[in-house]
């Protein structure tokens, strides 16, 4: 077999790859190891930034998000018993974010791509990659137990951050930048109206907690945990009683309850790799960095890393050009580590770190009353909050 | 003896309370331990927020300081081989900062003091106050030898961080917030005129510098330094050559050299104590709340609380409100906390943090990328140079 690129993962990283190198006219192949219902129904995100908006409505992909997707205009930060609320447009010159689940984008990607009559073999084995120093990188891999070969001219690892890409870079080449959070997050899907329109990200004494929406039958609800956790410890009573507790924070505002359709502990860690490329294997999306999920960046950033990269490889097929190709991780990277800081720090201001002394306690307080105080830092937070322009 | 305000220092903070005082018609005296001379020629702070100066102007403070203060309209940063421009007055509909030495107030204000028959008694000793908790307070002391008696109807603690009234204060009292940074400023003048017309605040990985000024003639710089360390460590030509290293920062700007007239390491702390008042004690200033010196915040703090102080007990005095002393500390504290926490944010984002992760160092490369290449975080932390409103 033979490609101009060989993806692996089809996540929202290398199927939107495979759609924009399409537009370009650059023939592509996905590989991954599940199968189609899976990458489907596997729920991750859900914000959108406007610039991910954007470019799915550019390229032909939003026709189903402009219909169902949420548009929100704002924010809502809780801490110290009351609400405030960050006009995200009247503060970004009418910026605003869709709340529309990664997996729908995901079920979009993979009809747009199939009735392109895009490749994307599902199920696949034993996926390894070849040759990266080359110009003929192969991918290797097995698919009904037969052993396969692609052959290609660049490989995308769009396969996250537990793919076979990244650790197949030789040793030494790679630097790691990491940071693990003394605490996880419990999320649930509960089949309840959202008691509020907008998102409301809650700083409480007993911990973080975040009132989010999948549609307008099903609510997101997520409290701070140990990270080690059993969720068997967390009775749906004991999460519904720290929800009340945390978001309702002594306002009049109370939350709906619902029956708890999923649950689960997720850790949260912020991970970087540099550069993103060697020879030519590009990494993309979580296969190169992590965000915590408070600032809601992280299908955003992969989103904005295959953009970059299908340029990229349009500017090197179409014109010759391997500069921007040479200058794709650190492109990309200058981005990502905005979007770190965003996430690291929206982390920062709403969690309770339990090592935290007092006086660090009352200056996380303090950035709550500047922010939600002073139009200059909500901006700030806005403008991360709908995603700062891409690099070119 | 009799005063309607006793007040226990006079730096900055027991100067220009006992000022305003005067202005509002109510009368007070201020000890001080120390000569006029000592207190004239104590070299502290050297930056004015806007806020500050225009007090001074409008009551009568500001004729030398409009003479002989630099308006500075801009500060640098320096940092990954790079200078970038804060412009102070675009960013904030034309505020700016005067440097204007700390010494230089506190003559300003003794002058108009002794001219309005103010009185400062100088070289007192054993000062301790007594009664709080009743509404005659007093103030013990004595003077060339002998005991005195000041009966106050309050007593104002403006003796710093070191002085009698705060430890006066029950145990059980008052709350402390603090921390202690790893590091210290070894800070030097230099007579020689300044090689940059504003402040420079360099990152550097060998840590930070600051180019300052006092004048045409004198330049003031800081570099980093173990707080521990003993300045016979640090050779002039040591510290010029860190100078040189951390603020020409491989661009072509020079530092230029002159003789070493000062030279001295100080500690760097953020400390804070709730509430400000007991009784009819209320204390301001450094007695309160200390800042790293990186926002330039230390005096204008101070000036910000006895303006509040002085137009509460006019209230008091005039109209028989004590709602305004009342809230005095909550009022003065949430502003302290605001200038904690951007005092605290500069510190982090300019220092070397030698337990700083690889992370966290490209975090802090990442928040220098953003607040230089945003105008939303530009203008916070130009708000907060020039200095937030008051609080009333």
């Amino acid at each position: 077999m033979r490609t101009q690129v060989g993806i692996v993962g089809a996540g929202p990283a290398g199927l939107l790859l495979s759609h924009l190198l399409h537009l370009h006219g650059i023939s592509s192949v996905i590989l991954e190891n599940r199968c189609r219902h899976y990458v489907e129904e596997r729920i991750r995100a859900g914000v959108l930034e406007q610039g991910t908006v954007d470019l799915l409505n550019d390229t032909g992909l939003g026709e189903r998000m402009r219909r169902e997707g949420l548009v929100h205009h704002g924010i809502e930060l809780s801490f110290s018993r009351r609400r405030h609320r960050i006009d995200l447009s009247e503060l970004t010159g009418g910026k605003a974010i869709t709340v529309y689940g990664q997996h729908e984008v995901v079920k979009d990607l993979i009809a747009a791509r199939l009735a392109a009559g895009g490749e994307i073999l599902f199920e696949v084995a034993d996926v390894a990659v070849h040759d990266l120093e080359t110009d003929r990188p192969r991918i290797t891999f097995s698919q009904d137990g037969k052993p396969q070969e692609l052959v290609c001219d660049f490989i995308a690892g769009c396969d996250g951050f537990h793919g076979v890409c990244r650790p197949s870079i030789p040793e030494g080449v790679l630097t790691t930048y990491e940071r693990v959070y003394p605490f996880g997050w419990l999320g649930i899907l509960a089949h309840v109206a959202p008691s509020s329109e907008e998102l409301i990200y809650a700083h409480h004494e007993r911990g973080f907690a975040l009132h989010s929406m999948r549609s307008h039958e099903i609510t997101r609800l997520y409290v701070q945990c140990d990270p080690h956790d059993d969720i068997k410890n967390w009775p749906d009573e004991r999460i519904w009683q720290e929800l009340h507790l945390r978001l309702e924070n002594d306002t009049n505002w109370k939350l709906a309850e619902g029956p708890v359709m999923q649950k689960g502990i997720t850790p949260m860690r912020s991970f970087v790799v540099e550069p993103m490329q060697y020879g030519r294997l590009f990494l993309a999306g979580d296969a190169a960095h992590i965000v915590p999920p408070t600032g809601a960046k992280g299908m955003n950033l992969a989103v904005a890393d295959v953009r970059l990269l299908s340029r990229a490889l349009d500017a090197f097929y179409v014109r010759g050009n391997r500069e921007l190709l040479a200058a794709y991780s650190a492109t990309c990277l200058r981005r990502i580590w905005k979007a770190q800081r965003f996430s690291w720090w929206m982390t920062s201001m709403l969690h309770r770190f339990d090592h935290h002394s007092p006086f660090e306690q009352r200056v996380q307080l303090a950035e709550l009353d500047y922010v939600t105080g002073s139009r200059a830092a909500a901006t700030s937070l806005a403008e991360n909050y709908v995603g700062l322009p891409f690099e070119d």
